[in-house]
């Protein structure tokens, strides 16, 4: 059997010494070894998040770290502007829904970029809005919005801009105090290359004048007591250790190798993954293509239900993991992801096997080609 | 250095064959291979709760799961009965408050369990009352109730039993459906022997038809939701994949072990911890002692002060780590957790050493006399 290779938008694959932190016998999390390593690994997230902000630690999956954003900001009844470009902007939709906000969608169409200018329009003839929630990138699209514009947007009025960073923070360059980000929200299974487990919420101090009088109840996600445990040296509920641990390891690998260099490593996989894409005849289905992750048009010789087939069979007979779309996407895209730890070799074996898998399904690819070409590419992009 | 031992009530020590589990490479959530492990685990789930009903599993800590078990039942304005017997009981009627609840506490010195008959007569008095709040297990004074006795009360009634079971499920007998248990929470880093990251609900069926009406507003603990998602082979959110993967293995462990044999071999070790600890001159805290954890009372010829250092102590120095008293009984006991993947050989160590750590604070022990007796103990009453 082939090896079997993990490129999805998450979760992803892991690094060999995170792998071996987590085996490593149990510690408890109020030990002094233990300290030191959550001490390291909240100040880490501040140079990973590039932020003077703190940068706070849930056991939860990212969704949970955008409820946590949400009810740490929300009074019921609040005005709220969520961007929809795919399934997880809708999640933002109905997180804000549920705890009692008026949200007014901005539908965007699959695979497109919010218009900042839109954004801007909007909050002039609504100036009551509150908050402005948005993915850095969807997911669900391979689509990266200007967060950037967004930011200087969203400064010049009283809303908060919190951005789902999931599939981008530790991706590429989100830089949140420069950028002007309100509440930015992180996940530990993407761009932090850990398991599934954590979340990461940061806010602005534009917003914690919000959070200190938000009326939303919330408990587990009251992230005013968990200031107060993290300035005692704790969490605020037992810590999650292993992932922890994991964690300060690949922060402290990031600080080291420096994010620049990191982001350069991921977007050459993005790189050679689209040119490579294209030699097989797949086109980029975003018009704004992220970093993180890439999604591929399929061929219109592939029908909805091959296209769902195909991926099975690619994991079943190729042992490669990937993607297919969601909801409106279903069957009609391939996405694959750029996060974690990939070799060239886990690159060129997804490209020549996921030609075989094509082949397979009636294109007329010669997976040998584009093996030699991924050697090529990558040998001519080397870092 | 001699071997560290871990013996709080929770964090565990884990089996030789989780570590393994846990640093295998990642595999996505959404495969064949990890569909068939969340069957298993759910499944194996029922059976550890010993209930009909379907357990859920959140990525979260314990208190997650005592949030989710509240937000899912409570209406804001209901009146609720906390049994508040030491720092989690409290952490029960603190999450009920900031939900809106009219909490009323039933407050219980620490150490001594509840009286099921004053439970009776309050619900007899206060018929209003909609949720009975209690932990099986208090960990902060090592403290079990007589759940079996509440259940019985509370069925009589129109209130929802909600049983903190973080430091219970997996340790001792608490038979959901036949106690008569409205919502059962556990935590993964507990009786279940995993690393800290998951918590596990469970709700009757008189629970439920509140749960479909409750009008706490919740989304990342909705259990309507996951109930979907799970009838559907998933999470509602991400999976924690490393972890029910170990959870899945632990369960398989346990439904091949029988749970009798290894509720015994739990029992076996709190017996083993009382005997060779009144030995030492140490008086159990807790008038109900628990299976799961013991207390011990320090002697009074230790002042408060020092027996914060003790503690501190016995880990510097002896690489032992328990865990001292919390909030009015700090400095004043340790509790020693009898969790966890625990050989004969880390009693022995954890009592001998235990009995040098005493000895260091002017107690008068011979360790090689209490090492003598443990190993004599643990001949005479091996299972």
């Amino acid at each position: 059997m082939s090896n079997p290779i993990l490129l999805a938008p998450g979760p992803v694959q892991l690094h060999p010494e995170v792998q071996r932190i987590l085996a490593q016998p149990m510690i408890h999390h109020r030990t002094p070894e233990f300290d030191c390593i959550l001490a390291h690994a909240l100040s880490g997230l501040k140079f990973l998040f590039q932020t003077e902000q703190p940068v706070f630690i849930h056991t939860s999956t990212g969704s949970g770290g955008m409820e946590s954003a949400l009810v740490n900001t929300l009074n019921p009844g609040d005005h709220v502007l969520a961007i929809v470009s795919g399934k997880f902007g809708e999640r933002w939709a109905e997180i804000a829904e549920v705890y009692g906000a008026h949200v007014h969608r901005l539908p965007i169409a699959w695979g497109d970029a919010v218009s900042p200018e839109v954004v801007k329009n909007y909050l002039k003839e609504n100036p009551q809005t509150k908050l402005v929630l948005t993915q850095a990138c969807e997911t669900s699209t391979a689509t990266v919005h200007d967060i950037k514009a967004l930011g200087e947007i969203v400064a010049q009025t009283n809303a908060l801009l919190l951005v789902d960073g999931i599939t981008a923070v530790g991706a590429f360059p989100i830089p949140m105090d420069e950028w002007k980000i309100d509440g930015l929200i992180a996940g530990s299974q993407k761009g932090i290359m850990l398991p599934t487990g954590l979340s990461f919420v940061s806010f602005s101090k534009k917003a914690w004048a919000v959070v200190e009088t938000a009326k939303t109840p919330r408990y587990y996600f009251d992230l005013r007591k968990e200031l107060k445990a993290n300035k005692n040296g704790e969490t605020l509920f037992s810590s999650a250790v292993s992932l922890i641990k994991a964690l300060d390891f690949v922060l402290k690998e990031l600080q080291t190798k420096d994010l620049k260099q990191h982001f350069k490593e991921i977007k050459r996989r993005a790189d050679f993954t689209r040119t490579i894409g294209q030699l097989m005849g797949l086109s980029l289905y975003s018009k704004s293509p992220s970093d993180s992750v890439t999604a591929f048009q399929l061929p219109a010789s592939i029908t909805t239900e091959n296209g769902v087939q195909l991926r099975t069979h690619f994991e079943k007979k190729y042992h490669v993991t990937i993607m297919g779309g969601q909801d409106q996407a279903k069957g009609k895209i391939l996405r694959l992801g750029h996060m974690g730890y990939i070799t060239d070799h886990d690159m060129i074996e997804t490209m020549s096997r996921l030609a075989s898998a094509l082949h397979d399904f009636g294109c007329t690819i010669d997976s040998e080609k584009i093996k030699h070409e991924s050697i090529q590419w990558l040998k001519a992009n080397s870092l």
